[in-house]
Protein backbone atom coordinates (compact mmCIF):
# COMPACT_ATOMS: atom_id res chain seq x y z
CA UNK A 1 0.00 0.00 0.00
CA UNK A 2 1.26 3.74 -0.89
CA UNK A 3 1.75 5.90 1.89
CA UNK A 4 -0.66 8.77 1.30
CA UNK A 5 -0.04 12.25 2.72
CA UNK A 6 -2.24 14.96 1.60
CA UNK A 7 0.42 17.75 3.67
CA UNK A 8 3.15 16.57 0.33
CA UNK A 9 1.66 19.05 -2.21
CA UNK A 10 2.53 16.24 -5.20
CA UNK A 11 0.56 13.91 -3.54
CA UNK A 12 -2.79 12.94 -5.20
CA UNK A 13 -4.76 13.42 -2.02
CA UNK A 14 -3.70 17.15 -2.06
CA UNK A 15 -6.04 17.31 -5.67
CA UNK A 16 -8.94 15.71 -4.08
CA UNK A 17 -9.07 17.77 -0.60
CA UNK A 18 -8.38 21.01 -3.24
CA UNK A 19 -11.49 20.37 -4.90
CA UNK A 20 -13.21 18.81 -2.16
CA UNK A 21 -12.72 21.80 0.08
CA UNK A 22 -15.02 24.19 -1.74
CA UNK A 23 -17.92 25.80 -0.34
CA UNK A 24 -20.40 24.90 -3.78
CA UNK A 25 -19.08 21.05 -3.43
CA UNK A 26 -20.30 20.95 0.14
CA UNK A 27 -23.32 22.66 -0.09
CA UNK A 28 -24.46 20.24 -2.95
CA UNK A 29 -23.49 16.98 -1.42
CA UNK A 30 -25.38 18.37 1.83
CA UNK A 31 -28.43 19.12 -0.60
CA UNK A 32 -28.06 16.02 -1.85
CA UNK A 33 -27.57 14.00 1.30
CA UNK A 34 -31.45 12.97 1.66
CA UNK A 35 -32.15 11.77 -1.58
CA UNK A 36 -31.55 12.48 -6.01
CA UNK A 37 -32.41 16.60 -6.40
CA UNK A 38 -32.55 17.61 -10.33
CA UNK A 39 -30.67 20.25 -11.30
CA UNK A 40 -32.75 22.95 -12.12
CA UNK A 41 -33.73 22.82 -8.11
CA UNK A 42 -30.19 22.63 -7.33
CA UNK A 43 -29.99 26.04 -8.70
CA UNK A 44 -32.78 26.95 -6.96
CA UNK A 45 -31.90 26.14 -3.75
CA UNK A 46 -28.38 26.63 -3.71
CA UNK A 47 -28.83 30.88 -3.50
CA UNK A 48 -26.18 32.48 -5.35
CA UNK A 49 -24.67 29.76 -7.63
CA UNK A 50 -24.57 30.22 -11.49
CA UNK A 51 -25.31 27.31 -13.84
CA UNK A 52 -22.15 27.33 -15.28
CA UNK A 53 -19.91 26.67 -11.58
CA UNK A 54 -22.92 24.47 -10.35
CA UNK A 55 -22.47 22.61 -14.06
CA UNK A 56 -18.81 22.39 -13.63
CA UNK A 57 -18.98 21.13 -9.95
CA UNK A 58 -21.40 18.85 -10.79
CA UNK A 59 -19.62 17.03 -13.66
CA UNK A 60 -16.03 17.43 -11.43
CA UNK A 61 -17.96 14.97 -8.57
CA UNK A 62 -19.42 12.58 -10.96
CA UNK A 63 -15.98 12.46 -12.57
CA UNK A 64 -14.60 11.99 -8.99
CA UNK A 65 -17.14 9.03 -8.99
CA UNK A 66 -19.31 11.20 -6.16
CA UNK A 67 -22.20 11.36 -7.68
CA UNK A 68 -24.50 9.67 -9.86
CA UNK A 69 -26.14 11.33 -12.94
CA UNK A 70 -29.77 9.99 -14.82
CA UNK A 71 -30.99 11.45 -17.69
CA UNK A 72 -35.36 11.11 -18.08
CA UNK A 73 -36.84 11.38 -21.59
CA UNK A 74 -39.11 14.11 -20.62
CA UNK A 75 -39.30 17.56 -22.54
CA UNK A 76 -37.07 19.03 -21.61
CA UNK A 77 -34.74 16.50 -20.51
CA UNK A 78 -34.69 15.83 -16.96
CA UNK A 79 -31.41 15.67 -15.16
CA UNK A 80 -31.18 14.18 -12.02
CA UNK A 81 -28.25 13.82 -9.49
CA UNK A 82 -27.82 11.82 -6.23
CA UNK A 83 -24.89 10.44 -4.17
CA UNK A 84 -22.76 7.52 -4.24
CA UNK A 85 -22.02 4.87 -1.70
CA UNK A 86 -18.81 6.79 -1.92
CA UNK A 87 -20.16 10.04 -1.57
CA UNK A 88 -22.21 8.49 1.39
CA UNK A 89 -19.02 7.99 3.04
CA UNK A 90 -18.63 11.55 3.24
CA UNK A 91 -22.14 12.57 4.19
CA UNK A 92 -22.10 12.67 7.96
CA UNK A 93 -18.52 15.04 7.75
CA UNK A 94 -20.10 17.29 5.34
CA UNK A 95 -23.67 18.10 7.18
CA UNK A 96 -21.18 18.53 10.50
CA UNK A 97 -19.48 21.01 8.78
CA UNK A 98 -21.71 23.10 6.66
CA UNK A 99 -24.10 23.18 10.08
CA UNK A 100 -20.96 24.30 12.02
CA UNK A 101 -21.51 27.63 11.07
CA UNK A 102 -25.01 27.79 11.44
CA UNK A 103 -24.67 26.60 15.10
CA UNK A 104 -21.53 28.45 16.15
CA UNK A 105 -21.71 32.23 14.11
CA UNK A 106 -22.92 33.95 17.44
CA UNK A 107 -19.33 32.89 18.83
CA UNK A 108 -17.69 33.58 15.51
CA UNK A 109 -19.26 37.03 15.19
CA UNK A 110 -18.49 37.64 18.62
CA UNK A 111 -14.64 36.78 18.22
CA UNK A 112 -14.67 38.93 15.39
CA UNK A 113 -15.94 42.23 17.38
CA UNK A 114 -13.31 41.47 19.95
CA UNK A 115 -10.41 41.58 17.15
CA UNK A 116 -11.90 44.24 15.62
CA UNK A 117 -11.65 46.57 18.43
CA UNK A 118 -8.66 45.61 19.92
CA UNK A 119 -7.25 46.11 16.86
CA UNK A 120 -9.02 49.84 16.56
CA UNK A 121 -7.54 49.98 20.35
CA UNK A 122 -3.63 49.51 19.11
CA UNK A 123 -3.36 51.97 16.49
CA UNK B 1 -33.01 32.95 18.11
CA UNK B 2 -32.48 34.22 14.73
CA UNK B 3 -32.98 31.35 11.99
CA UNK B 4 -29.65 30.81 10.43
CA UNK B 5 -29.63 29.14 6.92
CA UNK B 6 -26.25 28.38 5.33
CA UNK B 7 -28.19 27.75 1.70
CA UNK B 8 -29.09 31.81 1.65
CA UNK B 9 -26.44 33.65 0.33
CA UNK B 10 -27.01 36.63 2.60
CA UNK B 11 -27.06 34.88 5.08
CA UNK B 12 -23.97 35.24 8.30
CA UNK B 13 -23.13 31.70 8.07
CA UNK B 14 -22.58 31.21 4.25
CA UNK B 15 -19.43 33.59 4.86
CA UNK B 16 -17.70 31.65 7.83
CA UNK B 17 -18.71 28.44 5.33
CA UNK B 18 -17.26 30.55 2.79
CA UNK B 19 -13.74 31.05 4.43
CA UNK B 20 -13.33 27.90 5.88
CA UNK B 21 -13.97 25.34 3.06
CA UNK B 22 -10.49 26.13 1.81
CA UNK B 23 -7.92 23.46 1.62
CA UNK B 24 -5.37 25.68 3.44
CA UNK B 25 -7.55 26.25 6.20
CA UNK B 26 -8.58 22.65 6.72
CA UNK B 27 -4.61 21.81 6.55
CA UNK B 28 -3.93 24.64 9.23
CA UNK B 29 -6.36 23.58 11.77
CA UNK B 30 -5.68 19.52 11.37
CA UNK B 31 -2.15 20.15 11.68
CA UNK B 32 -3.31 22.35 15.30
CA UNK B 33 -5.03 19.93 16.79
CA UNK B 34 -1.97 18.10 18.33
CA UNK B 35 -1.07 20.93 19.84
CA UNK B 36 1.05 24.62 19.33
CA UNK B 37 2.87 24.83 16.09
CA UNK B 38 5.52 27.73 15.42
CA UNK B 39 4.90 29.86 12.30
CA UNK B 40 7.65 28.66 10.47
CA UNK B 41 7.09 25.09 11.79
CA UNK B 42 3.43 25.43 9.66
CA UNK B 43 5.02 27.11 6.60
CA UNK B 44 7.41 24.05 6.81
CA UNK B 45 4.92 21.31 7.37
CA UNK B 46 1.90 22.71 4.79
CA UNK B 47 3.88 21.63 1.59
CA UNK B 48 3.42 24.40 -1.09
CA UNK B 49 1.95 27.12 1.29
CA UNK B 50 3.17 30.59 0.67
CA UNK B 51 4.43 33.12 3.27
CA UNK B 52 1.62 35.55 2.52
CA UNK B 53 -1.17 33.27 2.02
CA UNK B 54 -0.48 31.46 5.30
CA UNK B 55 -0.31 34.58 7.06
CA UNK B 56 -3.51 35.48 5.47
CA UNK B 57 -5.76 32.26 6.42
CA UNK B 58 -4.06 32.84 10.19
CA UNK B 59 -5.19 35.88 10.41
CA UNK B 60 -8.38 35.10 9.42
CA UNK B 61 -9.06 32.37 11.84
CA UNK B 62 -7.56 34.67 14.66
CA UNK B 63 -10.15 37.25 14.47
CA UNK B 64 -13.25 34.40 13.52
CA UNK B 65 -12.21 33.19 17.15
CA UNK B 66 -10.46 29.46 16.04
CA UNK B 67 -6.96 30.55 16.78
CA UNK B 68 -5.16 31.85 19.59
CA UNK B 69 -2.09 33.70 18.38
CA UNK B 70 1.11 34.05 20.73
CA UNK B 71 4.30 35.83 20.56
CA UNK B 72 7.75 34.94 22.77
CA UNK B 73 10.48 37.69 23.25
CA UNK B 74 13.05 35.44 21.31
CA UNK B 75 15.39 36.66 18.62
CA UNK B 76 13.80 36.51 16.50
CA UNK B 77 10.57 36.95 17.91
CA UNK B 78 8.67 33.34 17.55
CA UNK B 79 4.63 32.98 16.78
CA UNK B 80 2.99 30.38 18.19
CA UNK B 81 -0.51 29.14 17.19
CA UNK B 82 -3.15 27.13 18.55
CA UNK B 83 -6.58 26.41 18.62
CA UNK B 84 -9.17 27.71 20.73
CA UNK B 85 -12.09 25.69 22.19
CA UNK B 86 -14.16 27.20 19.82
CA UNK B 87 -11.96 25.61 17.00
CA UNK B 88 -11.65 22.21 18.88
CA UNK B 89 -15.00 21.65 18.45
CA UNK B 90 -14.60 21.32 14.65
CA UNK B 91 -11.64 19.40 15.01
CA UNK B 92 -13.11 15.27 14.80
CA UNK B 93 -15.02 17.39 11.53
CA UNK B 94 -11.93 18.65 9.99
CA UNK B 95 -9.53 15.53 10.33
CA UNK B 96 -12.65 12.81 9.28
CA UNK B 97 -12.63 15.19 5.93
CA UNK B 98 -8.85 15.82 5.28
CA UNK B 99 -7.90 12.11 5.63
CA UNK B 100 -11.01 10.91 3.68
CA UNK B 101 -8.77 11.63 0.80
CA UNK B 102 -6.25 9.79 2.34
CA UNK B 103 -8.49 6.89 2.62
CA UNK B 104 -10.00 6.76 -0.58
CA UNK B 105 -7.74 8.54 -3.48
CA UNK B 106 -7.65 4.73 -4.83
CA UNK B 107 -11.40 4.96 -5.27
CA UNK B 108 -11.14 8.17 -6.90
CA UNK B 109 -8.61 7.68 -8.91
CA UNK B 110 -10.38 4.46 -10.48
CA UNK B 111 -14.06 6.77 -10.57
CA UNK B 112 -11.57 9.18 -12.75
CA UNK B 113 -10.45 6.16 -14.98
CA UNK B 114 -13.60 5.26 -15.61
CA UNK B 115 -15.24 8.40 -15.96
CA UNK B 116 -12.69 9.60 -18.88
CA UNK B 117 -13.11 5.85 -20.53
CA UNK B 118 -16.58 6.02 -20.96
CA UNK B 119 -16.08 9.91 -22.74
CA UNK B 120 -13.36 8.62 -24.87
CA UNK B 121 -15.86 5.76 -26.11
CA UNK B 122 -18.62 7.81 -26.50
CA UNK B 123 -16.58 10.56 -28.15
Amino acid sequence: MTDYNVYDETCPTRIVLDRLADKWTFLILDRLAAGPVRFNQLKREIGGISQKVLSRTLKGLERDGLLLRRTFATRPVTVEYSLTPLARSLSDTIAAFVHWAERNIDAVEAAQARYDEAATDSS
